[in-house]
């Protein structure tokens, strides 16, 4: 397998953008990266997207997208593992240029959630869960992570305050992020007062509906010098796995067992473990995901997320900065885009161009991006070359 | 990169099928190619279907697949481009492959079109066109078939006869096939007398509504004598192209474009061409669509393809026998299954296991498998080792 760098990324506008469409925020990702990775050539495409067809009424999605990008005529395809596509996306960009069968492929992420009306958003996001138990039994998502969060609270002693500890770090460092859809400092006190939507959690837990695009270009790491001056950063290790797709299915509802066994994979290739890691960007659709994530990942032991987002030990400054772009919660989430943006905020940060919340000397980041209640999971390592 | 071959293929049961659900039929199929390969374990799935969002409700359907299938815990991604989605995912599992990064792979396509009401198969199937014109507008693929059905016509005299007669012929096809969902013989006739769906088309030029799942195992090709004694057949070429979504946006409405592309990549690799090739598989959603498609992977000559239905140079026994398993009209078209369930039709055929339907000698066979109007185009070769 060849070596494979990041050579390009770029990102649309996020949050509530409603002068533009689909394929519109695609088109502006997309030609960011292909300009920042200064190519002028795509041998093929990947996209990321959880539901268009629910979203949007439109399939065939990279088709499309290939046309309106200007590069019809190559090949493309779109991945979909809910809110996991984008980070399944770069695996086959990564795989293909690995394989040896392109040289420049273009991967971007995109989910158009606000052109939906009534409950249509909370109905689209329903279908990454088991449709025939979860869906028939009216559970959605804010429902089943509520009972990981009430289980992680009564076996491992984690306080309501902790948990709120993520939504206040992440907005913290999505303050410091001009891309961010929600760019504000919040309090613990602001969380716990906030709306309740299925107890624990209340509305400052969870991630928002969010428009928005990203794109990345990747090609060999033996030529990527010919297309950009800024520091190379390649792909150090990829991994893949899955769950039961119900949460009543597993042993424990507070282990995310696809997040351990990809992490693994990706470790492995990478040669590193959790210790050798700079900084991660991680899957925080809701507040306590991001702490059962981080003790999956072996950032921390097991039971410890809570005390980790309270102790700062995750913040701009600590042991291991997680979410520095301020993650999910404080960035925004369309859903599809979301693990091609974690990859965006990776590079730039090992390239140095992370400004205010640039992590210092950063050598080696990880991503992690999880589908529904962990049911699919990819994890990724990049390193600076 | 490796060689990689096909070690093993399954369908479940096409049709009307009202008693099992899209996960079941799936798991039909799954288990059926796991069962022919003789493989213990399966280190990644790739799932091919086009809108289970839209006809079930159901997303993040890889990981439920991988689930139902009893193998949670490997890597797992759904792939979708319209009704090319299961060749693009048989490409996915290829590439996967012959990179080095996993060794058995099963690519499966599915889907389950008929638990929708009213016009919702009609609209589900019509987000493979361009929403924000041809949707806008009203027109649907029998209409955008038909305009390219009148075209060819007038430029180049084929007859409503000609067009019939590839109906006819993959009707005779499926006979022969026990598991087409039409597997009855018609007549030209018949053809012409059958309900004006959009003109010229009538209703058996059109591929049926289906619910059906199709199934494959790959592995390096110098391994796979560890699990199957069966002839071995491996994955000679792989190429897949795009085109302008929207016909409207096309120099010539007859001239499948993406298809030409693909071809050539895939005969490039497999140092092979068109008459080399024992037979094919293409996608005849339409009558018209079969007669583009063997013009362009240079089968005949431009403008000739209704006189090569009409001469039997595409029947079983003719020069180029395409369609043996009676094809999209009469075999069904589950559109995510299609382009896998061509490549179980090939890979019986190159072993030989096709019983009255057998292409004699046959060594090399092609499959074609589009999206939309042509907006997406896979093609493979595969070859008897």
């Amino acid at each position: 397998m060849r070596e494979v760098a990041v050579i390009g990324v770029g990102m649309s506008e996020w949050g509530e953008v409603w002068k533009k469409s689909l394929r519109q925020i695609f088109v502006d990702a997309a030609l960011a990266a292909i300009g920042d990775a200064g190519v002028d050539k795509i041998d093929s495409m990947y996209v990321g997207c959880m539901s268009s067809g629910l979203f949007i009424g439109q399939e065939h999605l990279a088709s499309l997208l290939a046309d309106y990008v200007g590069i019809a005529g190559i090949s493309a395809a779109r991945v979909e593992s809910a809110c996991a596509s984008g980070g399944v996306a770069f695996r086959s960009g990564y795989i293909e240029v690995a394989s040896g069968i392109s040289d420049v492929v273009l991967v971007g992420g995109v989910e158009k959630m606000t052109d939906v009306s009534g409950d249509g958003a909370t109905y689209a996001l329903a279908t990454a869960a088991d449709q025939e138990y979860e869906g028939y039994h009216g559970v959605t998502f804010p429902g089943l992570y509520a009972m990981m969060a009430n289980d992680h609270m009564r076996r491992f002693g984690t306080t309501r305050e902790q948990i709120a500890h993520v939504a206040v770090k992440n907005h913290k460092h999505g303050a410091m992020n001009p891309r961010a859809q929600y760019p504000f400092e919040i309090t613990v006190d602001a969380v716990l007062k906030s709306v309740l939507v299925a107890d624990p959690l209340r509305i400052l837990d969870c991630s928002p509906i969010t428009d928005g695009a990203a794109a990345v270009i990747l090609c060999p790491l033996d030529v990527a010098k010919k297309f950009t001056k800024k520091p190379l950063v390649k792909v150090a290790g990829s991994g893949s796995s899955t769950d039961t797709i119900a949460l009543h299915d597993r042993d424990d509802f507070t282990e995310f067992a696809a997040t351990t066994r990809a992490a693994e994979k990706a470790y492995k290739m990478a040669g590193a473990g959790p210790s050798d890691i700079s900084l991660a960007e991680v899957h925080d659709c809701f507040t306590i995901a991001e702490i059962c994530v981080i003790e999956a990942l072996g950032f921390v032991k097991r039971g410890e997320g809570g005390k980790a987002a309270e102790s700062g030990l995750t913040a701009l400054g600590g042991r291991i900065p997680v979410n520095t772009s301020g993650g999910l919660k404080s960035k925004g989430h369309p859903v599809g885009a979301t693990g091609v943006a974690q990859i965006v905020e990776i590079t730039e940060q090992l390239r140095g161009e992370s400004g205010k919340r640039q992590v210092k000397g950063a050598k080696r980041g990880l991503t992690q991006n999880m589908g529904g209640t962990g049911g699919s999971t990819v994890v990724h390592i990049l390193e600076v070359v």
